[in-house]
């Protein structure tokens, strides 16, 4: 058995004076390896994730391993906590509305006098050193950075955004992988990746893989890779190849408002089988599941359908289905389109497919106004062979 | 091919002088029979009402039957309108806290100054009539007494709440039959029916009804059944005996913010059978479904059942399920238990059922805080022979 | 310089896991005296009673007095901490709709199986004792009911109003004078005072007084004196004449959303005024402010107007004010009314008084859709001599 | 009296199928002068604008002018219509969480298969002409690309954000003057200006003057002026310099929730003074009021300082007041800081400003958590003589 720590980060403090806090879990194997840094519910109603993590501390707890792991399940506390009615208000900041997983640094980008040093001067006094020592010590430039960062910011009062955030890239700053566990509104699974990770992607197993650019857009993803990447420009700059030894993910786990711990345990031997890929898990350890058909397309062939009225809404597929062009994808009944019975039948109008196309996301409600997204689809997709 | 008539009734001025309208739709068969009224979306997240509303004015279009039908579809349209993300914010008042489907009037018990008449003079001076003449007349008495309590609230500024649930009340004291279209949060789908209607409710082969009492409690099926328990109530203290000739029910659709066409098409069915036994419609026209088993309970033996505890939660079984006594209900999700790996397993914590119970409803979100309402169960059931 | 303790008691466990505490503070005076319960922020928005509780601590730790007290200052955290935007939505709880301060509970109505004991018995067997052992005797047995209920309630999962709502009486059960501080929405000072305590109010000091019935509504200051009237209800219909022993009161200190420490030493200043009487404080003490011109009101002259249509509200006189009959409450602007230049003085429309009041509170925003609570005025004002 | 006249724009239909409505009005004086277009409330709680527009309206009817004005009273219906408690939820779109005063377009910048032209082309074609001739076709070609933008997004469905916020920047293209009326939360009048517009801001007369930079930022103002700004610099590397013609500001009328007619009368007065100055009213025209002291400051020394803890807040000075190095801002009041007398003193903790500063806003509650925005601030002030 190995051994599981908890520490414990007063993340808020909320008007009445009380505090709500990350749990920040952690499991060492004691044997070198990967460190891998994997949290859930950046935004408050995505959960699944945290069936999930319940999923992999299990698992490592009672299996040998190599490297480290830490865990922030319920990463973003108040954001889960917010709620009105039943649901759970957490995709924004309630006060600011801020989308809570587009706050986080391009930490590189910072000033010298912000983050206390630069990329460029790290490179100029590294281009000798092996790559090993160089990774470790850019990790802790990274770590020092942040760390700097905050104490600027913190100066004149700490923004409530970027204090989690900081917080969340600066735990995350040891790792050689992250894992940002997230959900969509009524959804099927599918991940983010950068397209450097094209090739290791694949052994999630996930049905869809969303390859976005290498670059930053303020997600923890792109906030984790981004530095590696910068990181292997500057040298190629003097002329020095430096692997890509880093990835970052957001996997995306279905619907959001709904813990499922028998799927929770599927979606872990996803990732386990993905951690086996990496050298953490034993080669022989076997993790039982079809690979299912995976497909997957470029940003840009992932389109938001906007409601093209106001009404309500019969969603013809679910989540993970395909629609062929000239389809159906949903029908709109709107009850003002009636004058008499003669114009009964304009009550219903169908929505059709202008293209073949993938559903990823449908709106979570039957009832949206004209311009409300409906939609996210995947056009052009390209089944992984 | 019956007439459809659409009157439009401004129901709310917004702050910006924008008003958003009722629309009362209206068949009439031409022969005498029933005047039926159904409505819908009183709550304005219970939207599957809406879509049976659109197939049960198809069938009166098209085929011949007895009497008159008023529908009305998002019968608050305000609360529909109410979205915070993408969620409806549709159970009560966002401005005032007040359950859309408690704020309806007992109209007999106001004060004569009030409502310009009483139950006891009309009683009085109708006791030698036939009961037909007398129903005539009440139902005019009853809509002629919402006019006026509506003139004397409104005299001093008209309060929101009350100005929608008169004009309901109002348009639906001319019927001898209201049915309000509902829905539960993540639900199965299940009637009330005030306990004199027990025999009729069987017909719309509902899984569960769910009988109360025959009185007052500020919904729409008790404020519309209420005049005619006590019309009864004072005739026999008269010692005259009259019929209890009017129903009223609340539909429980299944599950809030969701539309299905296809469902409503068999909810529309269910409906058609009820009126068919009520005489609206041919005995020789066929409603092809198989009667499900059926099964009542008391008021008393639906209970809600509240989160023992904040987490997230797994629920292991769905809406119209039995669970046995000690079989789970739920699986808490809280990672403030875990100290390290020896109390990991605390971080599951089961619910389990107290008593043999059919799950009527379960929180619409997985992520609840102690105390909030976790399901609806159906104890002490009987099956309907 | 006296003692001040403080308990903390987590009053709610959020999805998180984390949970908010109440902080319930005790100055013990040592000597004999009366005790005093008071609390702030049932409302979450309504925050001055909390600038008054520090006043009233500081001058209680410092100064010699008689009795005890007990402080629960943001007696709601979980209402104070529900913010969206910069507002907080306190008055009602969010996910249910209940309006705060209407969840207390008729404790001696429950039945004997609920409460473990009846106040019929409990009179019956106290009826030959001395008024002081009642009274001592009483407050363990309301204290003992309130325990039995809440334990009662528990059983099948604890609903979250009603766990906080019977903390906070079982709380003041010991009590002798119970002041529960709130404020309006944009408002002056006010207090809620049952018929009974029409002589001692006054002490209070408070421009405006509201005479409410001697009768159980809802609210914590009904939900405390109501058992001491029911008791001299009961010992009367034997015969025994008791002493009504007991006052609470519900104190509106202005506008919500607010924290004035200055306005709150002046509002302590009134309330020790009273308190000393009370006997609490020497009557050498002296409390230096005037008497301001007061008035008191029955509650059916405590009336609210609605805004009669949609649009933008221009507030003629702020809260405290006499408006005379026929002067204008109000102008709204509403654009829609203009169609050319010819109407567009119509953009205008004047709200008038029809009875001579004085504003109580108004709408704490100025646009408001149809039928939104415009005004509190109190009519029919008497100057108390 | 000059004629006024009034288009309705249905901009949103909503999920009930009912629209609301922009109501875009026009005065024309018949005489060739500068086209102004003047809106209000884009963010739905800053309400004084449609004050002021009501007052400019009345004034242009009945006087005597040169040009043609358009206004847009409530310019974001639905943002005004959204209210939670009394309050309006009106910052930001509370279904997606954008700010809506950040979703204007950069249009020149936009491609031109999308836009249907380009500032370069543009610039070309035209080296050679008047700049009066230059002036009106660019108007045109701002508008067309404004629609062809428009309809090139409307393709896939029309994102509801976009919608309203082409209409606005198309309404607005032919006006050689753009006034966007907002507020602040709790604050002074004070008012964004391009700095290149130095110059005449000076004659809004309001007190403080916040110079932006030149560039886009998503506003309105930048979303108006930029156009113009560009045009200017492409002539430029042509070798061609023409004037900057336009004119666009943000002008901030105090704080959200209110309306008051007679602060609308003044602020209508310092606007007509700048009309003035633009040559659309008679110099002979008088506008009585006293120039105060105005100062002026860049944008980056107004400053956001946030919450540095959780609690309530009293706010020692009111926005428009000097605060100086070492003086209290704010006193927090946080119970939990205290455990027995020897700590009460504790629960006061003061927040004190580290350089001398104007209050321009201050958070319109009481209470804060940690890392909310707790004031803006205007540091190194420059009186304008």
């Amino acid at each position: 058995m190995n051994k599981l720590d908890r520490v414990d980060y007063p993340i808020k403090e909320l008007p009445s004076g009380d505090k709500v806090s990350l749990s920040l879990f952690r499991i060492d194997s004691g044997q070198e390896g990967p460190h891998v840094h994997i949290q859930a519910s950046v935004h408050g109603a995505e959960l699944q994730g945290n069936a999930v993590i319940f999923h992999l501390m299990e698992y490592f707890i009672n299996h040998p391993f190599k490297g480290t792991l830490t865990f922030i399940p319920l990463a973003n506390p108040a954001a889960t906590n917010s709620k009105i009615g039943a649901y759970t208000y957490g995709r924004f900041n309630p006060i600011t509305g801020h989308n809570w997983n587009r706050c986080y640094e391009d930490v590189m980008a910072r000033p010298e006098e912000q983050i206390g040093g630069s990329l460029k001067s790290f490179v100029a006094s590294n281009s000798d050193r092996p790559w090993e020592k160089i990774k470790r010590d850019y990790k802790n430039f990274l770590f020092q950075s942040l760390k700097n960062l905050e104490s600027y910011l913190s100066k004149k009062g700490e923004n409530e955004n970027k204090k989690l955030f900081l917080f969340l890239q600066k735990v995350a700053a040891p790792a050689d992988i992250v894992l940002d566990l997230h959900t969509g509104p009524a959804s099927t699974r599918y991940i983010y990746s950068a397209l450097y990770q094209k090739k290791s992607v694949v052994n999630f197993h996930f049905p869809f893989v969303l390859n976005i650019p290498n670059e930053f857009a303020q997600a923890m993803d792109e906030a984790t890779f981004t530095p590696w990447v910068q990181l292997q420009r500057e040298f190629k700059a003097l002329g020095k190849e430096i692997p890509l030894d880093f990835e970052s993910y957001t996997l995306e786990l279905g619907s959001e408002e709904l813990v499922n711990l028998d799927k929770g345990h599927e979606d872990a031997q996803h990732i386990l089988h993905y951690l086996k890929g990496q050298g953490m898990i034993e080669a022989s350890e076997q993790f039982t599941f079809e690979r299912p058909v995976q497909r997957h397309l470029l940003l840009k062939d992932y389109r938001t359908i906007y409601a093209p009225m106001g009404g309500l809404v019969h969603f013809h597929k679910a989540a993970g289905e395909l629609v062929k062009k000239g389809e159906k994808l949903a029908t709109f009944l709107n009850f003002k389109r009636i004058s008499d019975e003669s114009t009964f039948s304009r009550a219903l109008e169908p929505l059709v497919a202008q293209e073949d196309c993938y559903i990823i996301n449908h709106c979570a409600s039957a009832s949206v106004s004209k311009g409300m997204e409906l939609f996210q689809v995947a056009e052009n997709c390209q089944e992984i062979k």
